[in-house]
């Protein structure tokens, strides 16, 4: 017989981002989309980097060449970028080999198909949290445990020492959405809880770049990781890359699930189920790792950095509480008094015309939204004007 | 607790190829590579055509300005590129829409993820087959059934009148590796079954565009088949996109199992786990989809057919039985008298210095080899010239 895979029935519907699209949409029917400012997306607004775009156009001219034509890449990406990548650690003091690299066409899918080398398993995720952890882990009938965080806190997740269950557990810093960054300190209590169960950290490192700070960029920086974790990286925000699709999976050898080595399992997973990413596009993700291309798109990223410090600074002055937004592209501001997420994005959308995203899309109660730096500079410039307008009386 | 995938633990090791490659490797260090002649690859050889290289540079370089810059494509793909396929599948009088289309990173990925909205399922491959039809459904857990081609049949798939159980059934024509195209009668005869036991058939059709010989491209041409199959295409072997990476998946919105709709369930699993097709890469496919670009790719294709009727025709010549070879670019060579597959691969090996792929990899008993036409004309009009040197006497 055909069965089809049940545990998607259990999948949340996307009530929420249809409600906000429905509402933005009604929004434009009345009022035009004149002046509209998203604040809410997570996708970038500036071209790529000039080293970048030349590198990939020549690379995809060349495919129109003898000289120049790739057929399939090697499933696990060219070495040219796995060496880029592991030089990148080595400057950090994180060891990684090439062959522990696995280029992918981007974090969501390597989060994703992470989940297909395990079995049915426990899994710990923070709350609020990017929604695709919870989703790729109720389509294959995982076991979820919340982790609820807490303003008290600053946003900063704690293993809970009672808890001695192995699980496989979901970190993300700079955070999707809080903005929040952790500490050395604080990853190495993770570090040490999951070498101390048998657990598991899926470490995603999306947003790294984005730190200033002195945080570490990889949780390899800490002693004891390549024995409890998995890191996994993108070029989409800090080299512009949504469009471009680019990423990367650190697997190292030394992780084991029972007897089972999880980079054999890995590489067995991608070169059965993946064929490989674009020459032309590892091409244009060694270029973002040059020297001239670093130098570039950190250009980029500071301007996004300067963007969420224009958010910041106007909550402040406005006496709204805010976190994230110094070393992060997401300030997570806290809904004032009397309004819930869903209502203060009603406010927001209709007196600034600033299209955010309510918290609650993120699995947590709804006292806070998300403004992401993503726009242009005037956009964001305009939306932190009206929100004093509006806010600081 | 964590679990490891243990389905992983029942693949079959890869013993086969890694065999091949270390026979290879020993005769290049016996022998060096001087006139080693690759007919086992199922890469393509030729560059881009001009009006798919330029198109994708074009499009690449836009992505350095602000209005070429394009950041995360639709789920699903762009709705140009989703059209044009749409517009090829009419041009043969199937109706297919254009939210029926998913445009992905290739066939493999499809084969592979569209066992994700599936839960345990009783599965039909034909024998020989892809080997990845087999590894992804061993990966889930799947109960596999093989069926037996047999060269009485001339290596045709007929279902099995006395089976009622419904299963996922694959079926890729032109077939690899025997190169053997099915008939429009042939398909209406599984078209008729699935629809009769409940079955659902994937129909890969990867090669389609090698079919100079009136059989149908697509299962749509078959009447029924919209509420029976799904259909895996890709621009790998009829544009040269082995290494750009772009195919397509349709599903029928018609398409149920149980009261599930398998559109939505796949809609929704490429909106979790995937994130779109770079666009630079769209809009390359759809240069390879337009009039100049499919003038340009079947120049290609006819390139490689011409390679494939060499080899069938010396075959012939030498009184050695092969299919395929017409409207598809692989041979399926039947293995003289006294030979097995891999003891005719190291005669082909030793005394024509060809590199062949042995029958037992597409996991069917050793009588047979697979040589494909993808490599130059040159080499393999010298290739030809061996064969017939050795075996015509």
């Amino acid at each position: 017989m055909i069965r089809i895979n049940e545990n998607y029935l259990s999948l949340k519907g996307r009530y929420l981002f249809k409600s906000i699209a429905d509402k933005v949409a009604e929004f434009k029917v009345k009022n035009g989309d004149n002046g509209l400012i998203a604040l809410g997306i997570g996708d970038v607004s500036l071209p790529l980097a000039p080293t970048v775009a030349a590198a990939f156009s020549a690379a995809a001219k060349g495919m129109g060449v003898t000289e120049g034509f790739h057929g399939y890449a090697p499933y696990f990406g060219y070495d040219f970028l796995r060496e880029a990548i592991a030089s990148t650690y080595s400057a950090r003091g994180a060891d990684i080999n090439t062959d522990e690299i696995f280029i992918s066409d981007g974090a969501k899918c390597d989060i994703a198909n992470l989940t297909d080398i395990f079995g049915k398993s426990d899994v710990l995720i923070p709350s609020p949290a990017y929604p695709a952890y919870i989703d790729v882990n109720v389509m294959c009938g995982n076991t979820i445990k919340r982790l609820e965080l807490s303003e008290d806190d600053g946003f900063v997740p704690h293993p809970d020492s009672g808890d001695k269950n192995a699980r496989i557990i979901y970190l993300c810093s700079p955070n999707n959405p809080t903005g929040v960054v952790y500490s050395a300190s604080i990853l190495r209590e993770w570090v040490g809880y999951a070498l101390g169960t048998g657990s598991l950290i899926v470490f995603d490192g999306a947003y790294s770049e984005y730190i200033t700070t002195g945080e570490p960029h990889s949780i390899y920086e800490i002693a004891g990781a390549k024995n409890c974790a998995i890191e996994i990286c993108s070029l989409s925000k800090c080299a512009g890359f949504t469009g471009v699709r680019c990423g990367w999976c650190v697997v190292p050898k030394s992780l084991k699930v029972g007897g089972a080595n999880l980079n054999a399992l890995w590489q067995r997973r991608q070169s059965t189920k993946f064929n490989g990413v674009s020459y032309p596009v590892q091409v244009a993700a060694a270029a973002a790792l040059s020297e001239q291309g670093k130098k570039e798109c950190k250009k980029q990223i500071d301007y996004y950095l300067e963007n969420a410090k224009l958010l910041c600074d106007v909550c402040k002055k406005c006496g709204i509480i805010c976190y994230g937004g110094v070393s992060s592209p997401y300030v997570w501001v806290k809904c004032p008094k009397g309004y819930t997420d869903l209502t203060f994005f009603d406010l927001l959308l209709e007196k600034a015309r600033i299209i955010c995203t309510p918290g609650s899309g993120f699995g947590c109660d709804g006292g806070f939204i998300r403004l992401t730096a993503f726009n242009l500079r005037s956009a964001t410039v305009t939306a932190a004007k009206r929100l004093e307008k509006i806010f600081c009386r």
